[in-house]
């Protein structure tokens, strides 16, 4: 008895303790990049957790709501809300404040398109941020660019990195087509992807050679349209024709029109495609079916490719230079169900003869750090 | 008696008429393009009224705050709560949603910079919508460009339109320094300016000769700093320091990298300058002072140039081809006590000797449908 007393305290304090670990808030919050100039909320803590205020005096009710959970707000006298999320994986992520059941963008923070909104975005800092922050180094450009698809009948958007330099030279460049995941847009990779500034300080760094970067919009719906939901050239919920429509406006309009407008090395040696999530699996799709078109092929969560895939493809193992295969470290501790290990099956085609390139984001999940880190892997192998 | 009981009818019939007349809305509401792909609202019809509408079940009142009125919505069974403004003068409009005191942006609509925040924005078609048309002919690019400033010791952006044709020919081109206006920033001009479809539009149609527009920050305060307010160069109310301070970095950093980075005809014949409001205001200071750099100057509600300072500045009026002022036509309506009519005010001047333009934007106020009109009435007169 008496020691199953003593295990019971101990027990308790232990318990005691978590819950006391659980509520303590680090009082060293900081606005963050993602802030907006001359607004004081949101901030950010060294834990990481997300801080927003705002004033709704006549409210009942006030949210915060991050990574798929709501955080009440408590109200002061002044009818000022405030409150913070529990602790947030280091980069971007997403989030909306909840008033008396409206979901609404903060308006304290800056906006980005995901969940097939614009919605506000924050900025948790990261251990390794040094790889995509503004820096006095040379600079490219992110150009908006309009143009014609016949496939589609109508007028597109791209955007278009081109590398320092390239305004004062003659040289030309191999291109990288880069893809954003669904819900997103043609602007997440310059925006709270950082493409531009990961690239400029590579460069600066002589990590990586300078290549072009076109990042296009890959949800297949035509501009002014909503996205239909289906099965079409994909899993249920993705849109309709996502695979199929993207690849036709890839092939026929998007390329042509890059290699005629800017210094490009228009061959196939000198082209790669790489996306995240859903563009992962649209550079599978399209890569595999054409390796004729891509040399370098890089995938950002968003599936494998098998050697019963390239066994399909059989100019894919020969014209490839290199595959990429990159995940979150949190999205390999929870695969889904009945989804192949990418590890095995990327090492499964190094060992039939492939130069691939398996790479882990430490303490991320299917989230913007871990593409982040991804693109500047590869963006370290490609074109040498 | 009999008369004076006629005229109440008469005047009661009249009162009830008009009362009438304000409440009938015209059920012809569509979508417009500031509205988020995929939502159903903000709408406008064909009387130019505005409506919003969003699910908060929770609320005790939600208002729709656009042109300095809050109108109420009213709140259906199922907690979504729909209302409509008066009709807004064609054009861009920025406005809030207040959900129970809280200021936000709606989440249907499309986010833009102005009041010193990202806010809503709406579009309401105009009749002469068609010159800023998305429309299939050659386009240019919008190219955001991050440049060192040894003025302010910072890393800046500017957004620089390059003409159609720019990627594939190799002449030398004009340049327009084109600024916004107060509690705007470098997005405005070729976001809800949409100074980039003007100009190509104008091109297609060889009504403007192709030149660069180079479209920087006018707000001088560092990046990630808050404006501080004072009435250091200007009147009270506009960022300190915000004709000089800008004046530096345009003459210091910005045309010189724009001419070290672009095909520029890196000459004063071939240099302009003109802005709204605040920026029209900063156009007339950094002109006056440096007539050597700019030959055409243009103010779109920015106030004007006087036979008096002229005479403070001999060499303006000799190297200064093109002096252009405009304004809405409700602006002319309803001048500020005091100050100076502007149709006088470059009358005066075209008697002197000057090229004056005036042009009056008509039936619109202190809007982008001003200063969109003024800009493609501008670019039709310069560098000719």
């Amino acid at each position: 008895m008496k020691y199953k007393s003593l295990a019971i305290i101990f027990s308790t304090v232990l318990t005691s303790s978590i819950c006391f670990a659980q509520t303590t808030v680090v009082e060293d919050f900081k606005k963050t990049e993602t802030t907006q100039q001359g607004k004081e909320y949101p901030q950010v803590n060294s834990e990481g957790r997300v801080r927003v205020q705002i004033s709704a005096p006549e409210a009942k009710k006030v949210q915060l709501d991050i990574g798929a959970v709501k955080y009440d707000l408590v109200k002061d006298d002044k009818g000022v809300w405030t409150g913070e999320s529990a602790p947030q994986d280091e980069g971007f992520h997403y989030y909306q404040l909840n008033i008396d059941g409206a979901s609404v963008p903060d308006p304290g923070s800056l906006y980005f398109y995901g969940a097939s909104r614009w919605s506000s975005g924050i900025e948790v800092p990261a251990k390794d941020q040094d790889f995509y922050a503004l820096k006095n180094v040379p600079h490219g450009e992110v150009r908006e660019v309009t143009y014609f698809s016949k496939t589609s009948n109508s007028m597109r958007r791209c955007f278009v990195y081109t590398p320092p330099g390239y305004n004062t030279n003659d040289k030309k460049y191999p291109v990288l087509y880069l893809q954003h995941g669904g819900g997103e847009n043609e602007t997440g990779w310059s925006s709270q992807g950082h493409a531009n500034l990961i690239m400029d300080n590579l460069i600066a760094e002589g990590k990586a050679n300078p290549f072009i970067i076109v990042m296009d919009n890959g949800t297949w719906a035509r501009p002014a349209q909503s996205a239909p939901q289906g099965a079409q050239g994909g899993r249920p919920g993705l849109p309709e024709g996502w695979a199929d429509g993207f690849k036709n406006t890839l092939l026929n309009d998007i390329v042509p029109m890059i290699d005629a407008n800017y210094r490009t090395l228009a061959n196939q040696q000198n082209r790669a495609m790489a996306g995240l999530s859903m563009g992962g699996m649209q550079t599978r799709i399209i890569t595999l079916a054409n390796p004729e078109v891509f040399s370098h092929v890089g995938m950002f969560s968003g599936g494998s490719i098998s050697t019963e895939d390239i066994s399909k493809s059989p100019n894919f193992k020969d014209k490839v230079k290199l595959l990429f295969i990159s995940y979150g470290s949190r999205e390999l501790e929870n695969p889904r169900e009945g989804s192949a290990n990418p590890k095995t099956t990327t090492e499964d085609l190094k060992k039939a003869g492939m130069n691939t390139h398996f790479y882990v984001s430490p303490q991320t999940a299917h989230e913007w750090q871990s593409w982040r880190r991804s693109l500047k892997e590869f963006a370290q192998l490609i074109f040498k």
